[in-house]
């Protein structure tokens, strides 16, 4: 498939796996599932199926530096540079208008540059379906079959299954749906049509920017004009210029919810982890037989269970004894011990230290 | 009291409160308190009592520099050093000797260097009414009222109370026993007439030696050779020779459960810990109000109870979330976690390191 294209977004910054990831650290850009970090596991896992040439990353300035340090592979000129965020929108977008550009029958796939799968060829399969149901007209989404009542994601409820020959079922989408109450989560997870949003995008680059064109008309003259001028030597300047007077939007609700042929391809037994949490850590790295992980640690455990120790230097020894469901996270000027289900306090310890001006460990 | 000595055994390695302490850094020379070290603390406790010139220290060659280094006012002569670890029945006998040379009536104070005393008046108050209890002749222990059934001490039972005018009820020991099981601990402290053995006597050094002499003269002949030879030019070669022909003894049963006229003060109220362990820490540094304990260290606790948190390096953020009763020290080369109650596994983890030939952590 010649003209299929990946556009990873990598703007994103985020506290939620403090006091590894900081605001100079992101997520994607650590190792934390051992040597590798999310940024480059996504490229291995992207170059099954696309070559360097067509995987594009759109990102800011200071991550790119450290991302072509990490892939050197890709080439310089598929990193687009974001002056500012402004939402996923504008980041889908400016990828399209790009990549039209480079090859107007082009289709793309959007990616996610923090997020772990487990089951790689399953997701080349579920990719190059995806890719044939865009090249009929529609925006897929990946969906992800939920394995609990989860508040944290958006929902998609499918509709009707497509007609097609297709390699693995696929659906009308009926309805995207914020993150629900606990309530609400229940019911969803029970009625079997509902999967989460993955984030993943599948389009033909002409689809998509018919969208921008009807329900962000702004947005699309902005990208025209930056694509217009992609080749000329004041690109920067209009970048700048452009993007500063975007409005933020996310793509589900400025795109997606709205469009008109939007089809869903609700994947289970993908392993799939947004890595949202210390605790996903238990579903991303595989545990042994006591229930423990550990990942760049040398971890001596007696009598326990459970357990998460993520340590960056593995020269350092950690001992646990008698400990059960215990996170453990060596950050180097920071060391975390909190107890599993209480892992997403992290962001309680964040908005302390920020209000007291602790900005050092932000 | 111009005659009175004290003696500051400090020779011991241990590797209870491991990975702080280690083969090469004893348990008295860290900082297990906040800046002082236990070292430190028993010094500035004797000082009270003692100028530096008459407090005297027995030790191994290596800890003597780093002890000089972190308590410059005790003047270098008052340093012994054993060639190898005899036992304390010899270090007794020949600090015994060495101060009687310097001074013939002197009564001593044995004191260990890596115990703990919050109450520094009582302290001084039993020292001097055991000095003047020494001074008729007994030798003389400090007894620790019991608070609970330990089997980790040793016990002095009392007899009848000694007729004299002291500040404090004093009385004649009847029997020394060695670490009881746990109903014969739950029975010792019941009766009501037992003390834990500090290891903390005070004789006259006449006592001591005429006891030493009748019940291990050939210890009375090598400590007197010594001595003997203590202003001569080789006095060290001497004291090579003599000593690594010396059998390894305790005082306790080497000298004082037979001993003729022996003496117990027990004390209640002391504020008295030996130290013995991780979770003993919250005796001895004062828990704030969830329970929680930190020494060196910069806690931020959210939802945390009865925890301690050591750390070499202040300047390190540790954040606990959700714990109950957990010991977390940080050693640097080593990070411990552990539940309280099960602190003494530190010993299982300290064989395993050294079974599997990791000696760089023991």
């Amino acid at each position: 498939m010649e003209h299929t294209y990946a556009v990873i977004m990598a703007g994103g910054g985020g506290t939620r796996l403090w006091p590894v990831s900081r605001k100079e650290r992101p997520k994607q850009l650590l190792p934390l599932l051992g040597k590798e970090t999310l940024f480059q596991s996504t490229v291995a896992r992207l170059e099954t199926l696309f070559p360097p040439e067509r995987i594009l990353v759109v990102t800011v300035a200071e991550q790119a530096r450290e991302m072509r340090k990490q892939v050197p592979s890709i080439p310089e000129e598929n990193y687009l540079i974001e002056p500012a965020p402004r939402g996923t929108a504008s980041v889908v977008a400016l990828a399209a208008a790009v990549v039209k550009k480079r090859d107007p029958q082009a289709l793309m796939a959007i990616q996610t540059s923090d997020h772990f799968i487990r089951n790689v060829d399953l997701f080349r399969y579920l990719i190059s379906t995806a890719f044939d149901v865009a090249d009929k007209g529609y925006l897929v989404t990946l969906g992800i079959t939920p394995t609990f009542p989860s508040t944290g994601y958006g929902y998609i409820q499918q509709g009707e299954p497509l007609v097609g020959d297709y390699k693995y079922p696929v659906y009308e989408v009926k309805r995207f749906k914020e993150k629900p109450d606990e309530a609400t989560a229940q019911q969803l997870l029970r009625g079997g049509d509902h999967s989460w949003n993955s984030g993943m995008f599948v389009w033909h680059v002409d689809t998509i920017l018919a969208e921008v064109e009807r329900q962000m008309p702004e947005l699309f003259k902005a990208v025209t004009r930056i694509s217009s001028a992609w080749d000329a030597p004041n690109r920067k300047e209009i970048i700048e210029e452009v993007w500063h007077g975007l409005k933020s939007q996310t793509v589900d609700y400025g795109i997606m919810e709205k469009a008109e042929k939007v089809a869903v391809l609700p994947a289970g037994g993908l392993g799939w982890s947004d890595v949202g949490s210390w605790d996903s850590l238990f579903e991303v790295l595989l545990p042994d037989m006591n229930g423990n992980v550990s990942t760049n640690a040398q971890h001596l455990g007696l009598d326990t269970h459970n357990t998460l120790v993520y340590c960056g230097d593995d020269q350092r020894l950690v001992v646990t004894i008698g400990l059960d469901d215990i996170v453990i996270v060596d950050a180097g000027d920071v060391l975390m011990i909190c107890k599993v289900d209480q892992s997403q306090k992290v962001r309680d310890v964040v908005a302390h230290l920020k209000k007291h001006h602790q900005e050092k460990y932000l």
